[in-house]
């Protein structure tokens, strides 16, 4: 196989729909089908247009497909892996978009066939919003997309499937799965547990006194709940060791306050003022940032 | 006094060239004297128009005002008591746009004139940026305006002062200094000390994978490190709680995390996203997010 020529998207929330639009916008060759269990999401994705075929068949939605992309939460993965595996062609790439890969790539090692390539896809895009209704078809353009890879992955499905994220405007970055949930615990999963944190901090009553700040503090924990449980407990060691590293940083706060240390305070908040400037600079720098 | 004719603003960053701002387009026939110790900002706010009158003398620039607002960082409050408090004429109000009261209405008990009246104000408006040239009229726009009064604090003064900021855009809300240095050391000083505590719990390297959500998560953090060296340094012992009941939260979603209780996981997240669902929902009621 040297060309995508079908490709099948499992799910059709926010990321699913957009993977599919994408692919109708960037790949207009490629025939792209959809699947969802849900009657109503695949009467919103035809109303859409979404996809070139919305299927409500798992197994058969699967079949001919060059790739096939989950977009459900992490722990169907293994269900599906099962589902679709005797209607998977020889040399067909599985994916998905999950936000953790450890797992996913067991699961895959144990129930998938020898003759298809797992591959872990995360595209760092994505909002706190649901559902196919939000999605666009530029989700993904100067997104980083990370590909998961294992000792003994085929290099061919691999530049198959960078070439396809590249497509739909990703730049990729490969490293292994393990690498992988240890960073997003760090960048991505500690902060949604932290905005929860601070939310649950807080009263209904005492929120209300609060400002713009505080809403964007907070904005990620608005994601979807079950998708979010998924990723933690896919990702367990990786979080708890996440939350105790910050818990250390908020005492080192703690301690400097209560010491009434100014230079210490300042150098505490200046030294993150100086990481997030770096980081902007370095983000707009690659055009991450419009 | 039933009215007010001139106003002086001290201090001409964001805020202060805000409030200035303001009061030029809001209250036309208000004279407004913009104070700023450092020539180049006072070039500055020259060239943008923002006062009727730029002095570069803090005391003279208080001569025949009704109402005086500090804009400048908290710590900096005694010391323009101080050197104000014999150019000031009976009856006038001071007051200040800072982040923490309980301090300043010990400073201006201290330090101002039995004869003029100090309360406490905080505009619940601004952003991480700094310097007059961020500086915007409309600010205030739909913005809560935290009033601090104490018992005796003259009445007559209070109800100007709350004009004075409905003029603006605000809605006022009065309490004490103590309540409010309680809220705000949750709503917004946990917030800041948090958002810096998760970028120093990260290297750059690690920073680079993060995604739009990190970057939202950590925006306040961006604040002038000096400007919150006094907040946080004003409010000590709340902030110092504060930490303290965010680290319990953070506890929860450990134990939770560990123990593999994916119900119970997902219903501290989905307690933190109602918790947002409903602070929204209020804010859209109240017309203070657009």
């Amino acid at each position: 196989m040297k060309e995508l020529r079908q490709i099948t998207v499992i799910g059709l929330g926010l990321l699913g729909g957009s993977v599919a639009l994408a692919i109708k916008s960037f790949l207009p060759n490629v025939k792209v089908i959809g699947f969802s269990h849900r009657a109503a999401t695949r009467k919103k994705a035809r109303q859409m247009e979404v996809a070139n075929c919305i299927s409500d068949n798992q197994a058969d939605s699967v079949v001919g497909s060059d790739l096939v992309i989950l977009a459900t939460p992490i722990f169907t993965f293994e269900d599906i892996f099962r589902d679709i595996k005797s209607s998977l062609k020889e040399g067909t790439i599985v994916t998905d978009v999950g936000s953790t890969k450890t797992l996913p790539h067991r699961w895959a090692a144990k129930r998938l066939p020898k003759s298809v390539h797992y591959i872990g896809s995360h595209p760092i895009a994505g909002s706190e919003q649901r559902g196919v209704e939000f999605s666009r078809d530029d989700l993904f353009v100067n997104a980083n997309c990370i590909i998961t890879t294992k000792k003994g992955t085929n290099r061919e499905a691999v530049s198959l499937l960078k070439g396809f994220w590249t497509k739909t405007g990703c730049r990729t970055i490969t490293m292994t799965p393990a690498e992988h949930d240890k960073i997003y615990a760090s960048v991505s999963h500690l902060p949604h547990i932290t905005a929860a944190s601070l939310l649950n901090s807080n009263s209904d009553e005492l929120l209300k006194y609060s400002g713009k700040g505080f809403l964007d503090t907070s904005r990620v924990a608005s994601g979807p709940s079950n998708i979010w449980v998924d990723i933690v407990m896919t990702n367990q060691k990786n979080c708890a060791r996440g939350i105790n590293k910050l818990i250390k940083e908020l005492e080192k706060f703690e301690k400097v306050i209560e010491s009434g240390d100014h230079d210490k305070l300042h150098k505490l908040l200046e030294s993150a003022r100086n990481k997030r400037a770096k980081l902007i600079k370095d983000k707009l720098r690659k055009k991450e940032l419009l």
